[in-house]
């Protein structure tokens, strides 16, 4: 039994929907949320850079006396999550192995697409995951760089969304993919377009796997808390913003006003952030 | 006469353009160009962010001993310039006016549309330098924050963008305005297709006039360099990436492995940066 919060980060907000997804399946435990709103996007950088940033990000949380971090965006898990278990003494948990077996659990074709970040796809993390745990499929992926904009357009009903949607995932189609992996927490938005658009296709978003994961191996580690007191969740953020503010509210179903706060740059890149 | 390089930065590689009209308007001037890829882009981001941002930004430029500084990023200067202006005691020069004088100069019915980042939209800083100069002007501003992603995806002839553009424009174009500010440094690369569907409207690109601002402005103050000795252009960035070479070469005309340098971010965060 272990009652020290679970730290959670992500490039922004996306990553709520993995915490949310431990609130809902762990009911004991408490969450210390980053979201690195004042460097986001991570998709389009650096290897070194995001690996870095992924460092900062854990040194931070750290700071806030979490017992296991989990790395709730697809980017950082793909490009830094090997360096962050080799550097990190607690259980580092990312995105893409959970992902990955929940796509080979769906399958029935051993043929599945993936889809996420330039940064994401071109690491074949997803490829790698997923023909370890099932030699005999065959992995397409696809980088998508302009659909979180559009979501965070608010577009997502918006007759250019439909034509993107096409223009990316058309060819992937044509393969005869019968799963296709949502590898970018913002993706899942987006399932009731692209579900309009290929009925046929099965999609995999990895919060719901990855807080099973979680459970996992707390439980196995005899990490498990057994009651949450006080708030679920803080939420610290590199940069505040409205727009922030109210998708954290409807993806946590709740006014998150009391469990906000920022932090500035200079005391992550420097691993000197104050207690909670 | 005053041999010093000039400082320019962009959250990116959009700055560039200006730089590349600075070396061809001023042939005796060397340029220090920052461009702050690790945490591009700023339009999305609060307006606390920005301004230290751009804060760091200058100091690690007078760190590389230049005589002014040219915020070539319109986000940066419609949320930082005036306070960039009072902290620091050489001249610093934004591309919002120089655009809007363009702007005001072109128009013949006195009805200006002004686009760019969501930060740059809100700030109404394009709106005051226009009615400022020509009280008679009525402008119009959208943000239009799927064009960069467009951009860099090279989706500029793409069916998708014709559709975002006119979204985002039909509305404007209604309003009868006959000059359009392009206010963020990526959207020239756009004009050729937002000229096709609105072949009446006068495009103003902040570019070249900004390079004439700062003639103007050295000039006056005797600070005109004579000669350009060695290189014309150092590029620094806090973020490497193969699509920034590419683009970086093809905007300058020119091969730029040898004036390509990184700098940390914890480096610029404090200000410490090192001597070029």
């Amino acid at each position: 039994m272990d009652q020290r919060a679970i730290g959670v980060f992500d490039s922004g907000v996306g990553g709520l929907t993995v915490a949310q997804s431990i609130i809902e399946l762990l009911p004991g435990e408490r969450i210390v949320y980053f979201g690195d709103t004042a460097r986001v996007p991570y998709g389009s950088k650096s290897k070194n850079t995001i690996i870095r940033f992924a460092e900062e990000n854990t040194h931070f949380l750290l700071s806030k006396d979490v017992k296991c971090i989990v790395v709730a965006c697809n980017t950082a898990t793909a490009i830094a999550l090997p360096h962050l278990q080799e550097m990190f003494r607690i259980p580092i948990i990312g995105v893409v192995t959970p992902g990955a077996a929940r796509a080979v659990g769906t399958t029935r074709n051993h043929r599945i697409g993936v889809i996420g970040t330039m940064r994401t796809v071109a690491s074949g993390a997803y490829s790698q995951a997923i023909t370890g745990m099932d030699p005999d499929a065959v992995v397409f992926a696809r980088a998508c760089p302009l659909f979180v904009p559009l979501i965070e357009e608010d577009w997502i009903g918006h007759a250019a969304t439909r034509l993107v949607v096409r223009e990316y995932l058309d060819e992937l189609v044509s393969r005869e993919i019968d799963t296709l992996v949502l590898g970018c927490t913002h993706y899942p938005l987006l399932a009731d377009v692209i579900g309009a658009c290929y009925p046929d296709l099965a999609l995999v978003d990895s919060a719901v796997s990855t807080a099973e994961t979680v459970r996992t191996i707390l439980t196995e580690s005899g990490m498990l808390a057994e009651k949450a007191e006080g708030e679920r969740i803080h939420i610290w953020l590199s940069d505040y913003s409205e727009s922030f503010h109210e998708l954290a509210g409807r993806i946590l179903h709740r006014d998150i006003d009391n469990v906000l706060f920022t932090v500035r740059l200079e005391e992550l890149v420097q691993g000197m952030a104050g207690k909670l």
